[in-house]
């Protein structure tokens, strides 16, 4: 009940460190064909998913994920504390037809695409204050129920300005947990002979809104935050870019990242030596005509339990920053001419040596 | 970083009372004719707040709601440490446009109509564990961007059953902290000569689906959910319906509350004694023609911060179980034909003598 281990305004550093006991990814076929395509763990090559609609489909592709990442922790349904998950449909109608129906006392988040962040940071404070163990943490994208919900309708066949995104199908799902994870589930690649991947610290993310409202340019209006939430990150934990083996933002893209360097730059911050964006990992942006790069809940989600959580438990990286990005637009406020606000998350995830 | 205060499965039980230190309300001209008009802090005859929009007139009213709660509480906006937030519409677009910009580190929720429920849960968490303090708990709906949202344009004057409810506009914010409130803020209703109000538990909801289908009987949807979290809470604590002088659902009206008991009954537990529903407080159903009473998110939240807390606090009522359900569907997921699941968030709220 102490404050010992609040940092500065907006962030937290837990006292032990928070440990993944597992992971999953479960992606759609572009994410499949793209550099990362070996790493997930399923890649599904119908987009419906077997359903008959778009937004079934992405709550199917949620539960696998979700299913997979405590089957691989060696856990059943029944033994998750509590699940923190969320999506970018309205009323996350792929949470709550996903992941919900899943008997665990739920938790429904929405932060657009920092619903990562959001529930990485929801799910470590519980296990660390002793209110639950394990939790599952989990969000989704998925391109065709997010173009139907915030843009057009797929056989309009519109045009995409070079600054657009491409929002991931892909789903991606952790377990949270006090303890290490056991050798002995042999699926377990966040249990590796060097160590494990823990969450040690959080700063929440505040709305950030410069104005912008051009939906089709969704890095520019994240930028502002993500900026924010890093400078805030620093100055609460009197970090430097330099203590980090790699920083993370979710889903900037091309045109995100260099107005992130642009503004950082402003605060005399440099993070370029250590920064990449999962949206620009997920795709070839010049063969997979992605254009500014991958977006959506899931991309950031797909990214870290695919690809950065095992290179954090190898002991690759020892240090690294996650800080998914979200703008929070909803198709009638972007009709009613309001501006695009932002909202970055940082989780800070390191290495423990076994 | 023990178990020790978790109960059961689904249930935490805080070793320190968590306090409300204030609480207020804002609610539209019909909410200020009904029985309860006498005790919201504010009612605004102008349903669209002076604003161009219905989803920007709940977003003013939101924000007064949260400011006027700080206020109350004698701290400024620039201390509250964090904020858990959420509303009704697509991409909870009242709290990104309202509360979550008020530069207070923001986590944004969905719950539905049992969004009260998650906030407060989630801040006495927060506030509990130490991560944060003081923090903001809030949320709101509007009867005009809630039918816009949800149903039919209001000019279409459509036909409402007698099962449907009327979507309340109002919204309600408590500010939680692990310090009883001080006498020196005279605007403090709870701060009586008393005590005071204090969550001292919780029990997280779980998805419930009947398999219902009619988005105008939202109390039959959500009854089945308001059960499965009483009889779990009561199992968690070992606690019989005695136990509390008041047992408050958030938004079930006469349809809902009757197969509430029904649905309690066969699991031989009879709350009729102590049971009340905020929609059934907040209209005169006779007079106000609001057929099965009140609902949204800021029906649970404006009788709770103006009704319930306030005698809480004086110590007429010692024990009070508080229990806001949602009903998670979207249009489209109404209009693609699936069913509308509910959820309920149980918090324990108690008389913490002076």
């Amino acid at each position: 009940m102490t404050k010992t281990f609040m940092q500065g305004n907006s962030s937290i550093s837990f006292p032990h460190p928070v440990f993944i006991q597992g992971c999953a990814s479960v992606v759609g076929k572009k994410e499949g064909d793209g550099p990362l395509g070996k790493l997930f763990d399923e890649i599904c090559e119908d987009p419906m998913f077997g359903t008959d609609t778009w937004e079934a489909a992405e709550s199917i592709m949620q539960k696998k994920a979700a299913s997979l990442a405590i089957e691989k922790s060696g856990f059943k349904a029944s033994e998750i504390r509590m699940a923190f998950a969320g999506d970018l449909l309205a009323q996350t109608a792929a949470s709550s037809f996903g992941i919900a129906g899943m008997e665990i006392p739920f938790y429904g988040l929405y932060g657009a695409c920092s619903t990562m962040g959001e529930s990485l940071s929801l799910g470590a404070m519980t296990v660390s204050a002793g209110y639950g163990d394990p939790v599952l943490c989990a969000t989704s994208s998925h391109f065709a129920s997010a173009e139907k919900e915030f843009r057009f309708p797929l056989g309009y066949g519109n045009q995409r300005p070079l600054s657009a995104t491409w929002t991931v199908t892909g789903s991606g799902a952790c377990i949270l947990s006090n303890l290490p994870p056991s050798p002995d589930h042999t699926k377990k690649v966040l249990c590796t002979s060097n160590g494990y991947a823990a969450i040690t610290g959080i700063t929440t993310g505040k709305l950030v809104d410069f104005g912008l409202k051009d939906a089709l340019n969704m890095g520019g209006c994240m930028a502002p935050a993500a900026c924010d939430t890093i400078w805030r990150h620093f100055c609460d934990f009197q970090r430097s870019p330099s203590y980090y083996d790699q920083i993370f933002t979710g889903d900037l893209g091309l045109v995100g990242q260099k107005i992130l360097f642009d503004l950082l730059e402003e605060k005399q911050i440099n993070i370029q030596t250590q920064h990449n964006d999962c949206g620009l990992l997920i795709f070839d942006n010049t063969s997979q005509d992605t254009h500014s790069g991958g977006s959506g809940c899931g991309c950031a989600a797909s990214v870290l339990t695919a690809y950065i959580l095992p290179n954090v438990a190898s002991g690759k990286w020892k240090r690294v920053l996650f800080i998914p990005t979200g703008a929070l637009l909803s198709k009638v406020s972007f009709n009613e001419g309001d501006s695009i606000p932002g909202i970055a998350h940082a989780v800070v995830i390191e290495h423990i040596p076994a």
